[in-house]
């Protein structure tokens, strides 16, 4: 089944993807938050509130996807951690050795957007890349939790662009700084639940397309740690509550590593593709001076 | 003025300080919003509506602030952004050079804590360390704000103890794992509003104190980046918006590079006072396994 959120002013709300038509879940069943994040926290079954909400919503309640404006899948995660060089390619293409550990760094929620918007490239830098990644969706409040028991804290997944501002980035060690940029972080179009995919999100095609032309194209079983792993060793340090989101690394291919580098500029419409996933399309605009 | 928030069941709750009682705000003037975020997100006038509540709170309406569950001063920032090696002692008993801009982090919601409450000293690790420092809580939206104008974005001022898992937080050259185990980012006791510190939060004395011990002296005049240009630097990459927290570093003294280090063990008691802003204490228990 698939989810988005998507605005109407200021509000995010949550709907149910019905063919090429949202069903808006709290206006058929007032009970159920209408914030995704809310409803997970609330311990809402949502496979079985969208399936009510598919089978009972009427012509009027069926909105077209088309014609909507999607915020993030998650609008405002409790934190949103990603994972640096977590294929073996991108590791050694960024001139590093296999990492023994996950480079983990956070984003906030003001670096997020949405499936459809532009993503404005900073007055400050020029360095403005893109990374394809797979998101997930944590579903449970996880702690300590193995390995083996993992997936089933996993609500569902994404397509994710990191979008990192390369010179920032590298100003010191730490990469936060790159990854934080207003509206920088692409989380959408839609969340798919878990069941609708291979266990982990394995073994799908990811790709990134700049202006049509692909620039990355790998297979998110090539990740280093994957999804369950990954959930293993962030439990043992931090609690994930429902809502969060797990950013999985991106594969070679990125802009910097090229010769001569390819930086994203005004115009440009930059897609993430996962199978199955989904097709997360963003342009790049000047950010406004 | 000092405001505080307290927990009422899982709420966290806006209260003003007058002398050694609380009075929730919201229950005296209705309007304004039960948390500090959500207050100052509105472009509520929390000095105004403090006074207020002041003025017109009956005896029922205090309660002494002895009696309360705090939590931390801000319970759910938008984003928690701290500053590493802020202090040139502390980057040169850390090994580092003079850093040429700031090494920021993020720290989530998850990994804050209360004034008054235990930090667990997680079982994967016992290089548990404290850390003193100033933080800073913004009071209006920022984007590309100058230096000469920073100071207008702060709301106020609390003692922040920046509890850091050593190991965890080299394992990789990203140093936000280690920043970000459950409850080790101590916030409070109260947030004192801007008007009565020199301006930036400047010339206090900063200390922490682990068992009654000094371990760490200084003034936060010795920042590196003071608080006006860190807000300049930090709202050149992203918005800074109401509620949200800066962590500004901390000085030399820290348990890891003493010899031998110091690490906090369960049943410690740490303290981290600083002039006019606070004395924020915490307890240290081993995570329950």
């Amino acid at each position: 089944m698939k989810f988005a959120s998507y605005r109407v002013g200021n509000e995010a709300r949550l709907a149910v993807v019905d063919g090429d038509h949202l069903i808006d879940l709290n206006k058929v069943i007032p009970e159920v938050p209408s914030d995704v994040r809310q409803a997970l926290l609330a311990g809402v079954d949502l496979l079985a509130a969208g399936r009510r909400a598919i089978e009972v919503a009427g012509p009027f309640a069926r909105q077209p996807l088309a014609g909507v404006a999607l915020a993030p899948v998650v609008p405002e995660p409790g934190k949103t951690v990603c994972l640096g060089l977590n294929y073996y390619d991108h590791a050694a293409e960024s001139g590093r050795e296999k990492p023994v550990y996950p480079w983990f760094f956070l984003r906030s929620t003001t670096s997020l957007l949405a499936h459809g918007e532009a993503s404005p490239r900073p007055r400050v830098s020029e360095t403005f890349d893109y990374e394809a990644e797979l998101a997930v969706v944590i579903g449970k409040r996880a702690r300590h939790v193995k390995r083996e028991d993992a997936l089933d804290y996993v609500f569902g997944y994404a397509c994710f662009n990191d979008i990192s501002v390369r010179d920032y980035q590298k100003r010191t060690p730490q990469w936060t700084i790159g990854k934080n940029f207003d509206r920088t972080g692409a989380l959408g179009p839609v969340l798919v639940s878990a069941d609708e995919l291979p266990a982990g999100g394995a073994g799908l095609r990811i790709q990134s397309r700049l202006n049509g032309q692909v620039m990355q194209d790998a297979n998110t079983r090539d990740m280093i740690w994957d999804v369950a792993e990954t959930i293993a060793l962030l439990t043992e340090c931090v609690t994930l509550e429902p809502g969060d989101v797990i950013a999985m690394g991106t594969p070679a291919g990125v802009g910097q590593s090229r010769t001569p580098p390819v930086w994203m500029k005004h115009g440009d419409t930059i897609e993430i593709e996962i199978e199955g996933v989904g097709l997360l399309v963003n342009t790049v605009e000047d950010e406004q001076p």
